[in-house]
């Protein structure tokens, strides 16, 4: 059997990835519509492209330099090796590519989705669905592969066995070596959920600013070349930033559960033969967490199948039967799992990593620590939907805020966003002591892995949104019918929903995740010989906890900065192509002279409209917007590097206080932050739809507040909320990394 | 001189209460102002005793109910006493005193103020920081009276011996007794504090929106019934809130140094006498903290000396000279004090609490860690300062952010308030780690008392604030002349850059109080033999930490909530006065009609207007308000109180990591939301004084953004963010308190 438990993460790879190819094969032969839609689209991925290789360009600077980095500090370990940048680089690689190929199908899909729903509400979900589960399932299937390859390579190269008193047997090395991939990914993720954030509300603003205040033309207006890059900006931070957020999540659960597995590998070799004389490799335990991520695909798999619906049925139902088919497939999955890799007679003796005493569990505590993540993950965006979702209570507190003005509308988002930290953080504390009482810190790890395992239909449906939106927009900017224009309607604002779920749930298990990676650390200090006490009554774990809390503070306020300075290079790029390209202006002046005159525009001007629709340079726009926004990310990408460097080569127990502290206060930070902004743009969504009895100027002023609001809360939600999950990820990560070298460095190797 | 130690509060009260009565008798005997001012004071103060009247009320029952718990659960423990709910009770009157007497001078010193600023800048400036003196030295006075009358009862009535192996030896019983005082205090806070931050912004809101939106009269006009509620409500948050903030932080201070300094007991009864043959008492560890708040009180007085100033001087400079003069003695003082007070022959042996081995400190450590705290203190005021204060790089960014409207201008403060944390946290973290690796914990607590040693003059230069505030007011209503105006214009901008620095000090002494009050608890509970190892990766740890990182968002989100719901009850009232009182309609109509012309009332108008003058139920109002705000403050209170119960029923680890997490992430959310709204606030301010090279539209436009960002900024600064000091103060007390009661529950007695 322990070669099927070996080869998992690559069956369920091959699984993920044919199946996600099969679904991109299938987006790529709809139809793509008309010409005019095929031009937007074409706009749209371009600019899409050039935010990608803008991006990966810079990357490559960045990995490079890491890469050579990480090969120098780690080659004279004994518990490590050269080869850890090998991961390193794989693993960003891996990340990158997943990226590349959802967005590619991301804006193919988006003007399919419009042109199925001129035929019926299932056609277009099926194509928005589709284009989504191809990135949900490319980013675990290339997860999975990378892992697998590299741990089957490492496996070979270094052993895998294993001294629990030899903090460098080979079992540590190669797992050491392999966890270079989880700081790959947190590379990618960083430019991907950062940079991108920064550039998708850059874009949205500057596009707005100068088009529609300065020039006077409508919104999404072709003319104006930033609008593509808003266009583009919505792929590239909910489809690509939300994919390499939790491809992150994903890889860094697995790895850090492996970590800690290794305190099972002796307990697990300790059994009684049972019964039905199965065998038990001692390796079962590192097994585990990628048996459990191909469990994951196989659920996510087949949940996709339940998602169809009618015509006038509601999409929201379809999405939620998909997730939740996949989730109880995913706990009658792990329960067959564990009932053949764990051996069932006798507790389970365990080395508790904190007290140093020996633990005892149930063989069943695996499943709880696995199934409550899920259910909690699960429960999660429950919440953050409550919380968003229109017509419940605290929209409907802040729309009713919104009669006396835009002050009060925001002193209540903001206090529903903070509200809204209570019942998530207290779910991720109920996961924790569940998986702790029955399974040890190891359990803890697993229950991130178990909130991941079905990462690929959760992206799916998250990927959707973003799809779903463009494609309402591709049906504005071409004109078709209003029938159609219902049915993408429906699927967007289903979107919106998602869109909070999906952040709930990347928040939820970018602190569990952040929380193994922890423990990982401690365990890698701790395997040296050197036991952390990370007691929060000495003032070094203190300051590390209170420097780690104030972290998402100044991360977040450096994001909401940058986006301000980023929207100001775009509104220059955008005046200067207004006055440098000859067609531009004759044409704005015929788009402005309808727009202001309230009607479309007649053929004469839409004749001059059209002659420059070629000439806006979407591409340099875009370019120049990805360059501001990479540019503006340099310091909380180095906030976010050098802090536990700096902090580790101070004092092991301050950074393990740092770890702690940055992911307790990050997690209510991101929760108060992407609420507050979900529920401000669903209050203005409310007001604008109407039924609350007010007309004219007290309309006017309901809307006015609340779309202050959603400005107010773009920036938060979109950008400094999810960037702090990249935050706590990525100096959980660096900290893992820099265990054996921090080891060497306080206490000579 | 132990005798002189330990009546050392004693003399220290009678100098601080006999300098606050010769003030408030010399501020009685000024001038009062014509019959007009003399009128309008009349009614701030009668407003002010209304709130107090029904505060007290309210807080005389929950006062007896604590009490009776109190006695009831300390009866049968053996290392504490029924007599807890003494100092308990003695706790809440001395902090109820020092309110009451601080609020009556200021309620006085406000018409005097104005009075005397129509003969010169300086008078005026004398009684304006006389009144806050009051409030100052009585608040310091009264906390080291009941503190050391009850010190000494206790001594004698149960002993001083101690006993490292012995959780009951008498010096146990003492303390443990003695921290009734903090609780008494802290209910006192909570009331005033929180219910007076929700008092005051609601009475802001309700008139401003009954007043100037809904009647068209100007702002605080005499006809509004709100008017002198809202000008109670700058002494009610302002002095008294802040007075009784810091009253709690000052013997909590003390309180928990004291039974930190136990473990120096027995180091420095280790002594060799040294050459001069000076007696060491074992005592001097105990006593250490009263005299250093003695040598306080003296440096707090020869401050307020310096504090003159000469016509169209700078008022703050005269106050920044009172502060430096006093914090400069302090630290010979503090010097000389311990030179005398602690053995300088060899290091100081010290139990450590937290790994139980034997630390060794020099003697000077201590004035480092008294020092380090006086200090930080001080520069933490100067942070805030930079941050809220006008023409400053922060302020500035959100004047330039206004020029884009509503929403840029809170994203722009929100950044600001959220950067804002970097430098006071890492300060606090200075000040720590300092005390700590020079003194142990006991040092870090007694970093907490040389922060708030100078809280005499610091409270009185705070204080000071709302007096010269409300100065202004009542010369605005009493339509003295141009010069007059101008003098109290040019104190009341002082007021806004104390009140700011105030709040940062506020803030950072909270935070140290909260972490000595930690270590006490856990002091406590390890004097019990079962010493509390917080690992923060336990998880049972990480879930406090996790819980208490969250409760700061809840409790603000509360407080914001019950500001809007609070104000709803204040109009309601406004509203039934103008229609059940028949003077007041035709008075309104009069005054409504001089000002939409957009002049002053002729003498006829005037005629109808003063027939109303007393019409209006002001005590009403002021009833009505504060019945709503104590109603709206029993949920946040709630959740302070029962937090800390609930959890440490369940565990104590857990307890612990509240306590910390709450800490942590309570300093950086009441620091982010102070620094937010008070930079909101001055960039209203500069934005009115011009000189944006914005005119006409563009004006009207950053005038209107600036002022939505105050409005968002009031409940933020004045209620949430103050409370929150409130919260993990009152949560580490109750810790504190609870512990020997959590012990006998968790191992039996």
């Amino acid at each position: 059997m322990e070669t099927f438990y070996l080869y998992s993460p690559i069956i369920a790879a091959v699984l993920a990835l044919g199946y996600a190819f099969y679904k991109a094969s299938w987006v790529a032969k709809q139809d793509p519509g008309n010409e005019r839609m095929q031009k937007i689209g074409k706009w749209i991925a371009e600019g899409a492209m050039a935010f990608l290789y803008r991006e990966y360009k810079s990357l490559a600077i960045f990995i490079v330099a890491v890469a050579i980095l990480l090969a120098g500090s780690n080659a004279s370990l004994k518990d490590s090796h050269w080869m850890i940048a090998l991961s390193f680089v794989v693993g960003a690689c891996c990340s990158a590519a997943a990226g590349y190929f959802g967005m590619k199908v991301a804006t193919k899909a988006n003007t399919r989705t419009a042109s199925a729903a001129r035929k019926s509400l299932n056609d277009a979900l099926q194509v928005a669905f589709s284009g989504g589960s191809v990135m949900g399932l490319t980013v675990v299937g290339l997860g999975l592969l990378g892992l697998g390859v590299l741990f089957i390579i490492y496996a070979s190269v270094f052993g895998t066995a294993y001294s629990a008193t030899d903090a460098a047997s080979p079992l540590n090395i190669t797992l050491n070596v392999l966890s270079g991939f989880s700081l790959g990914a947190s590379s990618i993720a960083l430019f991907a959920r950062v940079g991108g954030g920064i550039y998708t509300k850059a874009a949205d603003v500057g596009a707005d600013l100068v088009g529609k205040v300065e020039a006077g033309i409508p919104e999404d207006h072709p003319l104006n070349p930033a609008t593509i890059a808003d266009n583009v900006g919505d792929n590239v931070g909910d489809v690509a930033g939300m994919g390499a957020d939790l491809f992150e999540s994903y890889v860094g659960a697995i790895i850090s559960s492996m970590i800690l597995g290794m305190g099972w590998y002796v307990g697990i070799n300790n059994f009684n033969p049972d019964p039905m004389k199965l065998v038990y490799d001692p390796m079962n335990g590192i097994y585990l967490p990628m048996v459990i991520g191909m469990i994951g695909v196989v659920c996510s798999i087949l949940g996709t199948f339940m998602v169809r619906t009618k015509e006038g049925g509601n999409p929201q139902k379809a999405l939620n039967t998909g997730s939740i088919v996949a989730g109880v497939l995913m706990i009658v999955g792990t329960i067959v799992a564990i009932y053949f890799m764990v051996p069932r007679t006798g507790d389970i003796e365990v080395k508790n990593l904190i007290t140093g005493a020996k633990d005892f569990f149930p063989w069943w505590g695996l499943i709880v620590a696995v199934a409550g993540g899920l259910i909690a993950g699960a429960c999660v965006g429950f919440v953050t939907e409550y919380y968003t979702a229109m017509h419940r209570k605290p929209v409907n507190a802040i729309v009713e805020s919104s009669r006396t003005g835009p002050a009060t509308t925001i002193i209540q988002g903001l206090a529903v966003g903070m509200n809204s930290t209570t019942i998530p953080v207290l779910l991720i504390c109920a996961a924790i002591i569940l998986a702790y009482m029955f399974a040890g810190l190891y359990g803890v790890a697993l229950a991130a892995v178990g909130m991941l395992s079905t990462t690929g239909i959760q992206l799916a449906v998250d990927a959707y949104g973003p799809i779903a939106d463009n494609s309402g927009g591709v049906a504005e900017m071409a004109q078709l019918g209003r029938d159609v224009r219902k049915r993408t309607d429906s699927l967007d604002a289903v979107g919106n929903t998602t869109a909070a779920i999906g952040k709930g749930f990347a928040i939820g298990s970018a602190a569990l995740t952040a929380l193994a990676m922890t423990a990982a650390y401690i365990t890698k200090i701790g395997e040296s010989g050197h036991m952390l006490n990370l007691n929060a009554a000495d003032p070094f774990v203190l300051i590390g906890l209170m420097i780690g809390c104030m972290l998402p503070f100044r991360f977040s306020a450096m994001a909401m900065v940058a986006v301000g300075q980023a929207a100001q290079d775009m509104i220059k790029e955008v005046r200067r192509q207004f006055n440098e390209i000859p067609e531009l202006r004759p044409a704005l002046l015929a788009a402005q002279k309808a727009e202001s005159e309230e009607r479309e525009p007649n053929a004469e001007e839409l004749k001059i409209i059209h002659a420059a629709d070629d000439k806006a340079q979407y591409a340099h726009c875009v370019d120049i917007s990805t360059d501001a926004a990479i540019r503006k990310m340099v310091a909380p990408t180095l906030l976010a590097l050098l802090a536990p460097v700096v902090v580790g080569l101070y004092s092991l127990e301050m950074l393990g206080g740092l770890l702690i502290g940055v992911t307790i206060s990050g997690v209510c930070m991101a929760i108060f932050q992407a609420n507050a902004g979900g529920a401000w743009d669903n209050s203005k969504k409310q007001v604008k739809e109407g039924g609350h009895h007010e007309y004219g100027d007290a309309y006017d002023m309901m809307h006015k507040a609340t779309v202050t609001g959603d400005t107010v809360g773009d920036p938060l939600k979109d950008t400094s909320g999810p960037s702090i999950n990249i935050l706590i990820k990525l100096i959980s990560v660096v900290a893992m990394i820099l265990a054996p070298i921090l080891v060497a460095f306080h206490f000579g190797s």
